[in-house]
């Protein structure tokens, strides 16, 4: 494909928003198609969802010339079921990457703040950016606990990975709590993409806690990547602003019975969830073993720090073997790994213990 | 389920943009989950898609653990070949409903002027409101020609839905091209979501003028809507700044197959299509025996002007019966009438002669 000629770049650039124009763009982890290489660069689940999802997916392919249900009704009465709140503080979204969109657009103003701790899930700066807020950053501290400075920052929307990536670590619920009670007027987003992997959800203070809003995904536990499905939690009244800012078809048909099927199958998330955990304790062990120093972790995947000072180059290297992981310029010396199936996980092992030998 | 409480509404507004919790938001026509309802409101299309889609989406749905492909390159260069534009000047998107929300999301600032002739798709108003922008209504002459006024009108974006909803008219190409090279600071978008009912295209100017987006649905001609998959063209600059405010996973693994498979078979829409277009024929011809004004429709539904003053007790009595049509306060006279199948379409005449008989 050809890049765009320099004139028309900037004609087209006349075109738009002065900040969209001056934008750089989200950069997503890379999505190969060889399905050799091993793939541990974006914290996909290496195992696949319940054998119901595929089934329910196929009948809800027979009505597809009929608009989806708009409200996501039954998903959305299945989720509060199993999460023990009210069916119309249910908001469900193409993916949380939606919900998380949908946030600030409803409540973020030009110039206005949106506070979390770094480093974090970088899409967090995008958005913002996209949405005209201004980002404020606070720094974790060593122990990974929510940074004290950020309680008091004003913030019109708090942003917390929890647990976190690219770190792995979770912050207690009673500091998510004390963000929200002490910032009544600011929306607190509990980001728990990653939860199923550990213990720690906050979603037991949604609607006792009128501000605080919890989203899931579907893509991580629940091996549902592919079919783009997320869940915010809060308040009935916040939902309804939210519903303001939502496309109105926002979930085609296929994604609305794939997530009800796989939220109906606790046992194989589970499983699933079990096998990656088991995997975790081994592939963290035998990395310390080479010599990092790895971030306990609470998610499907684990930050390493390196023995030696950049991993810049070991990232490089296991990428010409075919092995996948994700390197990022803010944490130079440690590199991420999403914990695949054993003899993924194997693989990569090999090939790091081959590189360090060298 | 519960009706927010007042007292949280009041909470919760507080919480989002002013402009949000002034919104009313937009209500989409009624999906009911009767399948023994006649359902003429939503512009669906009745047949089912190709056999091909079902199959595409079932090997599909053999990787869900995995992330979709970002930028949906298969599809795009599928809509490029067929269309004879550069593939790097499609975007794709959830729907043309999120198309249309990311072209103002990326050229829109607060206060700048979406311009558009009136009466059209009501979604543009809700989504020019949400970003902010100040919506300039052009009331459509009598033979539904591009009002004069519009073309000077200094807006930043232009709709043209055209083939226009609800009136099912068709604007001549000549004027789009006008309107977007007396324009050329602006972007000016075809919204072509019924063009395949008709002739009328204005994907031959892609890349020609530079200003131009045409946009195009699966929801309709390909028998699509419960997938929701839609396509920008434009130049591959343009392109470039719209990708910036895409969701990085817009489009899940089984629409992206889903709709490849859709364009393949192109046989399979332009059957259906035919089958649509006779139907219609017989429908307005049908309608204009009751007494109907009916609009020559280039789409898959017609507008119809009632004998009586308000057709909105006729539309009231209809959806008792179980037929369900739509009927705009802004067009209170009228029906807009989605082309069913020739029984649903003979069971809404049967209604209505005794409706009209009464």
């Amino acid at each position: 494909m050809s890049a765009p000629n320099p004139s028309d770049s900037g004609s087209a650039r006349r075109l738009v928003r002065p900040a969209v124009a001056a934008l750089a763009g989200y950069v997503p982890g890379e999505q190969p198609s060889d399905p050799r290489v091993v793939k541990l660069n974006t914290n996909e689940n290496p195992y696949p969802p319940s054998p119901r999802v595929a089934e329910a997916i196929a009948a809800a392919a027979g009505n597809l010339h009929l608009y989806p249900d708009p409200d996501s009704s039954a998903l959305r009465r299945a989720a509060a079921r199993l999460y023990g709140v009210d069916p119309d503080g249910v908001v469900v979204g193409n993916g949380s990457d939606e919900l998380l969109a949908m946030l600030l657009r409803a409540a973020v103003d030009p110039g206005e703040v949106v506070a979390y701790p770094i480093p974090t899930y970088s899409l967090y700066d995008t958005q913002v950016a996209l949405q005209g807020g201004r980002s404020m950053h606070f720094p974790y501290p060593a122990d990974w606990s929510l940074p004290e400075a950020i309680f008091g920052c004003g913030a019109r929307v708090f942003f917390i990975c929890n647990p976190n990536a690219p770190s792995g670590t979770l912050v207690p619920l009673d500091a998510i709590e004390r963000l929200a009670r002490e910032n009544p007027g600011s929306i607190v987003v509990a980001d728990e993409a990653y939860v199923d992997f550990c213990d720690g959800t906050a979603v037991g203070l949604v609607g006792r806690v009128p501000n605080l809003v919890v989203l899931r995904s579907f893509s991580k536990s629940y091996s549902l990547a592919g079919l783009r499905v997320g869940l915010a939690m809060t308040t009935p009244a916040l939902a309804a602003e939210l519903l303001k800012v939502k496309d109105s078809y926002n979930l085609d048909r296929l994604a609305q019975a794939g997530a009800l099927a796989a939220l109906e199958d606790q046992a194989a998330m589970r499983a699933n969830v079990d096998r990656v955990r088991a995997t975790r304790a081994r592939l963290s062990a035998e990395l310390g073993r080479l010599g990092f120093r790895v971030v306990p972790s609470e998610t499907n995947f684990v930050l390493a720090y390196g023995p030696g000072e950049s991993q810049e180059g070991v990232a490089r290297s296991l990428k010409e073997r075919g092995v996948l992981v994700r390197w990022f310029r803010a944490l130079p010396d440690a590199l991420r790994i999403s914990v695949g199936t054993d003899a993924q996980v194997d693989r990569l092992l090999d090939e790091l213990r081959s590189l360090v030998a060298r």
